[in-house]
This record gives C-alpha cells, sequence and structure tokens, in this order.
C-alpha cells in the first residue's frame, strides 16, 4: 500500500512556514473553495509568510567564548548561529505558530547546537548551565503547543539543541522483542531500521514522517494505531536521559516494583528535565496481512456505544476511529475528496493487522452491526489509510486562503463523552460567534480506551481579521470548558506553552509542587526548555 | 469452583506469628516429613512462638497529649495502644518476620491509629507532623519485605496508621467500566462489592484474602491472572493520596498526554510520600467462562519459549504459569499432594476466563504444542486453581518443623531468563552450602510480558542454627547476584526494608535523587514509614 511504502521513506526538510514536504504542498478543490464562502463568509487571503531568505531575526546574545565552548563540545560545524537554521528551529506548527511564520521578523534561538551522542548532550548542557543559557531540546519540531519555542526565560541566551544527529537503531534484542532507538530517530527511519529485521514499532501519529522517538516519549504521543499497539509510553520498557545534573537509565525489567515507575516520569516531561537520548521499545513482529474496512453508523452516539463495546470486550482492532456528522458529512477522513459529501450518519474506520486478524474482524463487526452500524465497504477506508499523514497540508492551503483552521484533542471516561464533546462544541461555536466568525467543527473518536476515549476536534472559521487574537480567546474558552467539563486538557499533543495555564487544574497544586521539586533537583538553574510545561518562561505562548 | 468462592469470604484476623486464618493452619504431609531429612539433612523443631498475652512490648512513647490529640481525630477506640493491637500491626509476613515473632519481646508501633476516612488520614498526618511521630500506613499486613515495620526514624515514637475503617465501593461507573474503593478494601470485600454489579477487578495475588487495595496500588502488586488483565499498576486510571503537605487526586482522563504521568509515582511509593486512599481502578464484567488446563514440557527452556511465543503473539490466556523440573518434581504448584512425585519435565498451567476463551485457549494449545508441550488434562491445574492461596500455610508448617523456608521474585527479559535463573540457583544453593546447610530450590515463571518474564523462587534449607543470620548473607548473596545478571531487585514483593539496598543499583543515584527531592516536598520532616524505600530508617532490615 501507499502508506505502507511512505512509512520507510525519509521526508525532506520541512517548511519553514507551513506542513512538510514543500513539493506535497496542495490547493484547496475547487468545491471546497466554492463552499467556504457559503459556510464560513468572505475572508481575505492573507500575505504570505515571506521567503526565509528575507526574515529579520536578532543578533545572536551568545559570545565568541560561548560558541567556542559549544562548538569544542560537538564540532565547530555543528554549534551555529545561521540565521536560516535558527529559523527553521524557532518554532513547531500548531496554527498560531503558522500564523506568526508569515512576520517578517522571527524571535529565533541564539544558536543551534547539534551534539552527536549521549555524552555531547551532558557536556553541552553543563557548559549552558555554567553559562547562563537556556536549552530547548529540537526533535522533528511537530509541536503544536509551543513545546520548542525559543524562550531564554530568566537566562540570558537560549540554544536549541538539535538532536538529529542521535539517529538510529542502537540495539535490537529479537528473542525478547525490544529495540534502543535514539532519540532523534525520525519515525519513518525508526520503521525502516527494524523492518530490516522484520519488526514494526507501529506507531504512527499524524507527526509521523517528521517527528522522532525522543520526542513521541517526551510528549506521551499516541498514534492512530494506539488500539492494536498501545499509546507511545505503552511501548516504552526504558529510557535514557541526560539532565543537567546526572544520567538516568530506567526501565531495568519488565515488571518491576522496585519503587515508582521513574521511567513514567520522564516519558511527558517535554524537556524540562533534561534530554532523552536514547528510548528502550516493545516491537513487534511485522505484521503480513491487513484488512481495511468502513462503517456507517446513524449517529455518533450509536458509533460511540460500538466502539466501546469493541475496546472494552477486548476484540482487538488496530485501528479504529469514528467521525461525527459534521466530519463525515464534509468526509475530511477522506481529504482527497474534501467537500464531497460522500454519506450521511456518523462513518467509521477499521484496521486489523498481525495475528488472527480475520478473527478479530469477525468479532469486531459482529459486534458492530449488533450496535447498529453497518459495512461500507473499504474505498474510504483505503482512502483514510493513504492520506492519513496528510491532514496538515489541508491546513495550510486553508490558513493560505484565509480561513482559520486549528485541531485541538481531548478525552475522558466513556460515561461523559457526549457531554464533554458537547461542552467543547458550544465553546467553540460561541467563541467564535462571539468575535462575529462563523465556524464549522467536526469531532472524531480515534484512540480508544477500555475506560473512554479520545475526542480530536477540527474547526475552520471565518476569521477577518486578527486570526492569532481571535484564537487565543476562543482557545482560552475551550481549555476552561473542557476543564469544566471533566476532560482533560491533552490527549496526546502536550502541554508545552499553550496548555500549561491548566496544568494545575489537571494535576492539582501537589501535582505541580512535585514536578517542580523534581525539577529544582535534576536542573536547580532552571535552563531546561524554561516556559513549558510548568508555564514560568518569559512570557505566555 | 472451590477458589471462585473464595474470592468474596471475608477473612477472620490474621494469626500475629504465622500467616492467615488460625483454623486453616496446616501439617507437613507424612510423605514430606520423611523426605525433608533426605533432601535437607536433620533439622529440629524450633520453639514455637509465645501466645500473644505472653509477648513484651515497650511501654508507648506517645504522651497522654499526644493519643489525646489523635483520639480527637479518629475518636477516643481508634487511637489505642493496647499491646494486642499494637503487636499485630508490628510486622509483615516474610520469613524473617515470622522467625523474629518467636521472640518473646517485640518491637511494635507506640499507638494504632484508626482514621474513618479520607479528611481523617489528613488529619493525622498533620498531627504526627506537629508532634515529631512517624506514620507507618498499614493494609493488611502481608508485607514480606518490611513494609510495615514500626521504624520510628529520627522521631520520638511512631504509629501505625491501620486503614481498615477506610473500606468500600465509593463509587461505580459501569459505562465506563471504572470502580473507586477505598484503601484499606481487602481483596475479597473488593471483589464482593464488584460482583454485586457484576464486574471484577481480577486481581489475585498469592496474598488476596488479607491484602488491600491501597495496599495493592504502594506496592506494584501483580497478580496470578496477570497475563490476563494485567498488573495491578496498569488496572489503576487515579488515585487519591493524603501527604503531610497536601492532597493529590491523579489520573484525571484515560489517555492524557497533560505531562508525566503523576499516578505511576505514587503507584510503588510504599507510603513513603503519603497515604493512598482512594484508588480508581478498571474492572471488567465478571466472567461467566473459565478452562482450566495443565500442560507438560521436556524441560524449564522449552516450557519458556511456549511461553514467550504466547505472550508475544498476543493469544491471551488469563493465567500461564511454568514450574521448574524441581518444583514440578515436588509438586508444589499443587500444594495438596507436596512429596508426590507427579511428573517429569517443566509442568505449566493456563486459565482462559471471559469473551472468546475456547478460541483464545485453541490458539494457545497450537502454540504450546508446536514449541514441544502436550496438554496433561485438568487436574493439576484444577489443583493449583483451588491451593492458588494457601502457599504460606505450607511455609508455616515448614518453619514449626524446623525448615527454613523462604520466597524471592525478580524478573528479566526473555533472552536474559535462562542467565539470571542460574544465577540466583547458584547465590542460593552456594550461599546456603557456605553456611553448612543443604538447601533444594524451585523456581517458576508466573507472570508473562512481550519483552520478558518474572522468576519466582521457593527455597527450602535445612538451617540449623540462626537462620535470621544465614539468611540475612544468603539473601545479600542473591540480590547481589540478581543485580550482576541484570534483574530487577523485586517483581512485584516491593522495596520495604529488605531491598533498599539494591534501589540505587536499579534506578541509579539521579533516581534516588528524584525520589529524595519529592519526598522531601511531600513530606518534609520525613515522618512517612521511615526506612521503607530509601532505607534512611533507624535500622537495617
Amino acid at each position: 500500500m501507499d502508506d505502507q511504502d511512505d512509512r520507510a521513506v525519509d521526508s525532506p526538510e520541512m517548511r519553514w512556514d507551513g506542513w512538510g514536504d514543500p513539493d506535497r504542498a496542495t490547493e484547496l478543490p475547487r468545491a471546497v473553495r466554492a463552499l467556504l464562502p457559503v459556510m464560513l463568509g468572505r475572508v481575505h487571503r492573507p500575505e504570505p509568510a515571506p521567503e526565509i531568505q528575507r526574515v529579520a531575526v536578532d543578533e545572536t546574545r551568545l559570545t565568541e567564548a560561548d560558541l567556542t565552548a559549544f562548538g569544542a563540545i560537538v564540532g565547530e560545524s555543528h554549534a551555529s548561529t545561521d540565521p536560516q537554521m535558527r529559523i527553521r528551529r524557532a518554532a513547531g506548527r500548531s496554527t498560531p505558530d503558522l500564523l506568526r511564520r508569515r512576520a517578517r521578523h522571527q524571535r529565533v534561538p541564539d544558536a543551534v547546537v547539534r551534539p552527536a551522542d549521549h555524552a555531547e548532550v551532558c557536556e553541552v548542557l553543563q557548559a549552558a548551565a555554567a553559562r547562563d543559557i537556556a536549552v530547548v531540546p529540537f526533535g522533528g519540531g511537530t509541536s503544536v503547543v509551543g513545546g520548542v519555542d525559543p524562550d531564554a526565560g530568566a537566562h540570558r541566551a537560549v540554544i536549541a539543541m538539535d538532536l538529529a544527529r542521535l539517529s538510529g537503531l542502537v540495539r535490537l534484542d529479537a528473542v525478547s522483542g525490544e529495540a534502543v532507538l535514539l532519540a532523534g530517530t525520525r519515525g519513518p527511519e525508526a520503521e525502516r531500521l527494524l523492518a530490516e529485521h522484520g519488526f514494526e514499532l507501529g506507531h504512527y501519529p499524524q507527526s509521523f514522517r517528521y517527528a522522532t522517538i525522543g520526542g513521541f516519549a517526551a510528549t506521551r504521543s499516541s498514534g492512530q494505531n494506539s488500539a492494536g499497539y498501545g499509546r507511545f509510553e505503552s511501548m516504552v520498557t526504558g529510557i535514557r536521559v541526560a539532565t543537567p545534573t546526572g544520567d538516568l537509565d530506567l526501565g531495568r525489567a519488565p515488571g518491576s516494583a522496585a519503587g515508582p515507575d521513574l521511567t513514567r516520569l520522564l516519558v511527558g516531561s517535554e524537556g524540562v528535565f533534561g534530554v532523552i537520548t536514547e528510548v528502550r521499545v516493545r516491537v513487534h513482529s511485522a505484521p503480513v496481512e491487513r484488512i481495511v474496512e468502513s462503517w456507517t453508523f446513524p449517529d455518533f452516539e450509536t458509533g460511540a456505544t460500538a466502539l466501546r463495546e469493541v475496546v472494552q470486550r477486548e476484540v482487538g482492532p488496530t485501528v479504529i476511529r469514528l467521525s461525527d456528522e459534521a466530519e463525515t458529512g464534509v468526509s475530511l477522513a477522506q481529504i482527497g475528496k474534501i467537500g464531497k459529501v460522500l454519506a450521511k450518519g456518523a462513518s467509521a474506520v477499521t484496521v486489523f493487522e498481525g495475528e488472527d486478524a480475520e478473527h478479530r474482524r469477525e468479532r469486531t463487526a459482529a459486534l458492530i452491526t449488533a450496535a447498529g452500524g453497518s459495512s461500507s465497504g473499504r474505498t474510504a477506508a483505503e482512502d483514510w489509510a493513504r492520506t492519513r499523514f496528510d491532514g496538515p497540508y489541508l491546513r495550510d492551503a486553508l490558513l493560505d486562503a484565509g480561513v482559520f483552521c486549528e485541531t485541538l484533542e481531548t478525552a475522558t471516561t466513556w460515561s461523559n463523552l457526549h457531554a464533554l464533546r458537547a461542552a467543547v462544541n458550544a465553546a467553540l461555536k460561541d467563541g467564535f460567534a462571539d468575535a462575529g466568525a462563523k465556524s464549522f467543527i467536526m469531532c472524531h473518536v480515534s484512540h480508544v480506551y477500555p475506560t473512554g476515549a479520545s475526542l480530536y476536534f477540527t474547526v475552520l472559521a471565518g476569521v477577518k481579521t486578527d486570526q492569532l487574537g481571535v484564537w487565543g480567546l476562543v482557545k482560552h474558552r475551550v481549555g476552561d470548558a473542557i476543564m469544566a467539563a471533566g476532560g482533560t486538557i491533552t490527549h496526546h499533543h502536550a502541554i508545552g506553552r499553550d496548555h500549561a495555564p491548566w496544568l494545575a487544574e489537571e494535576i492539582g497544586e501537589t501535582g505541580i509542587r512535585i514536578l517542580r521539586a523534581v525539577k529544582r533537583e535534576l536542573d536547580p538553574r532552571g535552563i531546561m526548555n524554561p516556559g513549558v510545561l510548568l508555564g514560568d518562561g518569559s512570557h505566555d505562548g
């Protein structure tokens, strides 16, 4: 299959002002261009981002001595103040990031430092701490929550620590099904290296083509095959971390009871305690069989009940996802056909890979049918599978056309799912309406657990002026609505800067005190990724 | 089935000087009594433990004011210095604990304080901190690693905080399959409460009849059905904890990415950060079907390969366990028949419960057969299932006969399993031999993971004098051997006092610094369970 092949293809350097491979940039289909003004009102095509060569950046605040020190550790050519290199490591890929990319002046890190291995990471951290320089670990640069912004916090400068040179498979234990991957290894490269030995990791978030193993761990990523292979954190069996004050090498054995599982304290730590340099992961035999199927339900609620049955009865789909009526209607799930109204009701996709796939499919089909769903063939599911990493290209096209487009996600228990969805829908709709903008909101469930599920929202809005300002207000309203309705502030995008205002409500003040205590212990000078997670940077993102 | 019924039966107060229900105390079968001198040499029947009424304890170090303060919080009758009550909450049930119980003087807590709810737990902790009194959380008292010893550390006194009054089901979300249980709820009571609603937790460690929900969480317990329902920590979806400086209420939603999963920092914290008062757990529909089966392999190695295939290919047994040749030979797995040599080779047990059980059994049978195993009917497996909580009764009988008997456990990757088993076997055998004692060592695998498995050792030894001293030397040697061979110091017994010397090697000095930093933040006066986990009590256990 096309997307199977994609898994092993390395991607070219990402567009600095948009998503992904510049050659894959897409135009909006004509039908969409016709439909959007009807749905959202007339919007204005904005100024495009400037050419990268014309972007202005501040002079580096690093001294010659700083650069010499970093160069002595990583090699002179890997401690760079080149403006383009710094611009490319200055932001993630949230919609606000992309809107800010349209400005002629960009805030950038004072240098990009690229260590080659764990020892160099340690040395760079120690040099940075001694020199009062903040460090932002940089993997794929795909954060959508401000996780890689070049924030110096209270320090005199900030470097982006690019982990691209820490790429590769350190070792594979084929008997135990465990692999150690370097943190800077990108998704496709990791899968290519494992496939050489007949294994697969099976972690396919939408950011897969660019995001890194270390980033997956640092942000508690969840991939599209999570129903089958689990969230990334459940794949992690060990982790190696360099902190400013010492190393961690955690995960001695499966099934240990030796005190709290500290691996799980570093997974999700978003670079504020140290830099993840290696991740040990559980891998499985690369599946040979693959069965995809589409389903239709009369409505989202009926579909959600079916998904709950499937996961609670452990039937074992590799992928199971359900679009609400709005998403089904515009068929955004099938990006190639946006605008073509294909179906009423709520559509779903299942994929079965690996052992006993046909049996698992049959049991799933029986549960879905009993719950009120019906098979709608393979085409829609195949379309989804083929284009499943392409959503961000469509967002670029929408933004270029002047349409605001962003996503956000949450999760809750099954019993609270519909109340949470209604609360988020209302907050989005009312928030944009109060700003005088029409909006169109779609939602899907793409990650299921025995006790609950994720909700992933895509919103398009006809915001005429100050898209950044309007979204800031709407996002705040939605965050408050999620917390009031009992959801988590993030299901798989992480906290970064954008969700930091809600972390205390999520984990409580005592939880915040725990994170700060660990931070003080490992990073007493506070150089690691200021502003992320704990929200103690120099600005609000 | 007999043991199914047992799940819902509450047990009477435990023997103070041995395991479990006094009425279930067992005699050694005659065949065993005949066999033991041959295997282990002649041993002497020791002095029995004194009657509890004749045990001497020190006067309480609490003042009248202390007792009045605690009584004002929990009610006068629930803050007690009664000697028998204190004796019963003075130790766990390791073999050293039981050997120490034979002395006429027992070290005991200065009082037993029994709060009724979370608020009272908080108040007791604050009063204790203000009065310089250490607090040992006490659940079922089944620790085998010194986890509930009355150690005052640097404080002027120590109380046992008995959580028995925090028992019950707080709420059940039947749609989401989640239940909130109070921490002091014992295993059978938890299952009885859930069964009323058609649900099961499915956590059956050997300590099940006495151990508590809070204890399971505090120690990262793993039960006999872990292949099907996971380790206890994987069942935990949320946790409520009272610390001396604030509350924690963690686990807002399934599948959150809101920073590190702090639930997992409290699970396994063994009472050194605070007191777990409620645990939210995933529950499943009570299974109706149950298929048990016994298997025989030519040797342990062949059996282990079969178990690995079964877990890595996700066939889904609820229970799968494999005894080595020694354990198979004396059939200790089938306690009712110890001494009766039933089988050569290595025997295994499988149990399938719940959905699609027959299909899962068929796939498992195919894999086991292909790997070189063969079915040996149901009798042995049914014996195991019926007597699976009874091992500790047999240990009491052995100790009463003068035979040293203890268990220990570790885990490692599949590729390292046999090397680790050989290293532990050698350390046990050589350790006892150097003390002039013959030993007999048995091993089984009872918990399997995709990447590895547990190893559980039972050792009998003909130690003539100073069993405590000899075991101290042997245990130390085995611990060192486990670490040198790449195992974890504990698979499901936790750290307590007994494994604290190895924790730094397990998680590294930086890991220890993290735990100490969290401890300082939550428990700045260090009143919580001194000596446990971090080994900073007033004595070595």
